[in-house]
C-alpha cells in the first residue's frame, strides 16, 4: 500500500552511481512537485493540509514540531520562518525527548510532527503522548500516502519527493522545507501578516526554486575537488547563523552517516565559546554563509587558529564580497533565492558528503548501523 | 570593584595542580554558600530574587532564558524544571542567534541571562535586543556583583561560586544549576503548584546537596582510572536523555575544551538516527544514565556496534542493576538526590575531563584559543 505512488522507474539507478546520488538529483523535480498544486492554485491557502485546515489555523496560537534526526533539521528551519513570517511563537523538540518528560500543555497548540516513513516509532509516540495531554490540533508532514502518522493526524501535507531508498535523507528534506515555509505562509496569510505583492513574491520564489537548486547541482564539479581534502579527515566542523545553523547541522549529519567522519555543528556565535578549543589543519571548518557580517566574524574567529593550519571552507552567496586567500575557500551559491535559501544551501552540504563517502568508498546507500525508517527506540 | 568580595586565599592554588581541579573540589561549598540564605529562610520565597520579583512574578505566563557555552547548558537543564515543577512554559535559545533573528515578542515572559561574568557581548547583546522589543521582566543570574548583565536586569540571584580562574567553567555551572532550581521551586510556590511538604524535600534535598557532591568528588580515583581509556581517543560521543542530556552536552563541551577531543553529546534517543554509524574502538561512548530504563535501549542499540570494539562508560545511580561487562564499565554515584540528580552528575563529568587533560598534557587552566569572559563577538 505504502508504495501505490511510486513508480517502477523511480526505483532504478539510471545514470547514477548510487540512490543517495540519484536522490539529490531529483530535487529540482521533487520540489516542484511538491509544491504543483499551490503553483496551480497562485495562493496560499489552507486547504493544502487539508479541509479542516482552515478552522483549525484559526484556533491556534503557537505551534510544537516534533521530530527526529533529519527531520528534526526540517523543523529547526521552519521555526525562524514561522516565527518571522507568520509572527506564530514555535517550538521544536526531539521527539523521544517530548515522549519521555513533562512539558506544559496547551490545547490551543498546532502539534506538527515530520517523518519520511510517517511510521518513525518516536515521532508516532511522541504524537500519541501530545494527544493524551489533551492537544488534539495535530498536522503530519509525511511522504508516504496513509501511513500511520498521517492517519493518526486531523491535517495531512504529503510531500511529492517520491520513494528515497538511500538512508542518509536529501529529497525528503528539502521538500520538508517547503512544506514547512508553504505552512508559514498559509498560517501568515491567514493572519493578516502576508499582503498580496508579499505573497507573490514568495509563489514566485517558489516557482524558480526547482532552477535554482538546478543551479547548485551544477557546483558539483567544484564540490568534487573540494571532497578531496575531507577525504583523509576524521573531523569537520560545520557552521551557520540563524536560518543556516540548522543547515549547517543537516550537512554534518549527512558527513556523520556516509562517510563515518565526526563532523559537528554549531551556531557560529558559540564558537568561541568552546569548539575554537579543536580547530586545527585536522579539522576543515565548512561555513554556510551566505551573509558577510557573518563571515568577517568567524574569520576574525578563526585568525587565531591560522597558525595551526585551520581551513575554512564557505559556500556564500554569488554577490559576497568575501576573497579567497590560501585558508580560506569559497564556492559561489549562483542565485539569489531570499528566504528560500536554507533550501538552496543544502545542495552543496549533500553533495559534499557524497563525494567525501565516495572517495572513502563507503556504503553510501546503506551506511553501517542505520535503518531507513527507525521503527524501534 | 568586580572582585570586592573574592579573598586573596581563594586566588591562591593551595594544594591543588590546577584552578580547574580546586574549583571542582570547591564545589560543595560554593553550592552551599549559594542557597545559604534559602536554606536560614527554610522557604523559597521570591525575595531571593529582588524586592520587585514577587510582584514580576505573578505577572509572568512564560520564561525564555538566553545564555552561551556552560551557562547554555544550565539553561536547558532548567527548562526541565521549570516545566515539570513550575509548569511554566519555557524556553531556551542561544543568545547570539536570538539577537540576530525575528522572534515573536512576549511582554508577559520572563527573560532570563545566565553568565558566570555578568560581561558576556552576546548575552548582554540579547537582553538588550529583547527589551528593545518591549520585554521589560528581566533577571540575571550572575556570578559577579555589579557587573554589566545584573546593572541591565529588573531582578538578579548572584550565585556565589566564588572567583573562577580556570577557562572551563565547573562551580559556575553547578551553582547556577542551583539558583535555576531555586527559580522553578520559588515559581511552583508562588503558582499553587508546590505543596509544603513538596517545600520541605526540595529543601532538605537542597541542604544535603553539599554532602552529596561531596560523595561524587570522592569518586576521582575510578575516573581517574577512566581517564586512561581516553586519553588516546580522538573522539567520544556522550549521551544523556530528559534532564541529563544538557549534562551530556557539558561533559563534551568540557572534555573538548580541555582535552582538545572531540567529544559531541546526543540526546540517547537520536543515536540511531545518525551519530551511530560512527561508533568503533576510536570512538567510546559516555552515557549519563541514572535510569536502568535508558540504559537498556542505549545497550540494545549498541549491541551492533560491539562486534567493531564499541565501548559503553556508565554513570549510573547506585540501586542500578545494570551488569558490568567487558565492553560495559559502570561507575555508581553513590547517593540519590532526585530531582537534584543533574548537578550530582555533573562531577563525574568534570573529573573525567581533567584526569584525561592531566594525561595529555594540555594547560587545563588556560586551554588554547579560549577566553574567560567572551565579550567579544
Amino acid at each position: 500500500i505504502h508504495m501505490s505512488d511510486v513508480s517502477l522507474a523511480s526505483m532504478e539507478l539510471g545514470p547514477y552511481a548510487h540512490f543517495m546520488q540519484k536522490e539529490i538529483h531529483e530535487q529540482p523535480k521533487a520540489l516542484t512537485d511538491t509544491i504543483e498544486a499551490l503553483i496551480d492554485d497562485n495562493r496560499f491557502s489552507p486547504v493544502l493540509f487539508g479541509d479542516a485546515a482552515s478552522e483549525i489555523f484559526s484556533q491556534v496560537d503557537s505551534i510544537l514540531i516534533l521530530a527526529a534526526g533529519t527531520s528534526y533539521y526540517a523543523a529547526l528551519t521552519a521555526k525562524y520562518w514561522l516565527e518571522s513570517i507568520a509572527k506564530i511563537p514555535t517550538n521544536v523538540e526531539i521527539a523521544s525527548e517530548y515522549r519521555y518528560r513533562q512539558s506544559v500543555p496547551n490545547p490551543r497548540q498546532l502539534i506538527v510532527t515530520i517523518s519520511q516513513s510517517g511510521e518513525t516509532l518516536d515521532t508516532m509516540e511522541a504524537l500519541k503522548h501530545a494527544k493524551s495531554l489533551g492537544q488534539h490540533y495535530s498536522l503530519s508532514i509525511c511522504n508516504v500516502q496513509e501511513s500511520a502518522i498521517p492517519r493518526a493526524s486531523k491535517l495531512v501535507f504529503y510531500t511529492r519527493a517520491g520513494a528515497e531508498i538511500g538512508v542518509a535523507s536529501t529529497k525528503a528534506f528539502t521538500t520538508q522545507l517547503v512544506a514547512l515555509f508553504t505552512l508559514a505562509a498559509t498560517l501568515a496569510k491567514q493572519r493578516g501578516m502576508l499582503n498580496d505583492a508579499q505573497e507573490q513574491g514568495y509563489l514566485t520564489a517558489l516557482r524558480q526554486l526547482g532552477g535554482s537548486v538546478q543551479h547548485a547541482l551544477n557546483l558539483e564539479p567544484q564540490i568534487r575537488e573540494w571532497a578531496k581534502a575531507f577525504a583523509d579527515k576524521h573531523h569537520a566542523l560545520f557552521l551557520g547563523r540563524g536560518i543556516h545553523y540548522p543547515i549547517a547541522l543537516e550537512g554534518a549529519l549527512k558527513l556523520k552517516e556516509i562517510s563515518y567522519i565526526h563532523a559537528e555543528a554549531y551556531p557560529a556565535g558559540e564558537l568561541k565559546h568552546g569548539p575554537l578549543a579543536l580547530v586545527d589543519s585536522d579539522m576543515p571548518v565548512v561555513v554556510i554563509a551566505p551573509n558577510d557580517t557573518l563571515l568577517e566574524k568567524v574569520k576574525s574567529n578563526m585568525q587565531e587558529v591560522k597558525a595551526r593550519g585551520g581551513e575554512l571552507f564557505v559556500f556564500a552567496d554569488d554577490d559576497s564580497h568575501f576573497a579567497e586567500s590560501e585558508c580560506v575557500h569559497v564556492i559561489r551559491t549562483p542565485r539569489h533565492v531570499g528566504v528560500l535559501s536554507p533550501i538552496l544551501h543544502t545542495i552543496p552540504v549533500q553533495l559534499l558528503a557524497y563525494h567525501v563517502a565516495l572517495i572513502k568508498g563507503t556504503d553510501v546507500d546503506k551506511p553501517r548501523n542505520l535503518a531507513k525508517s527507525v521503527t524501534v527506540e
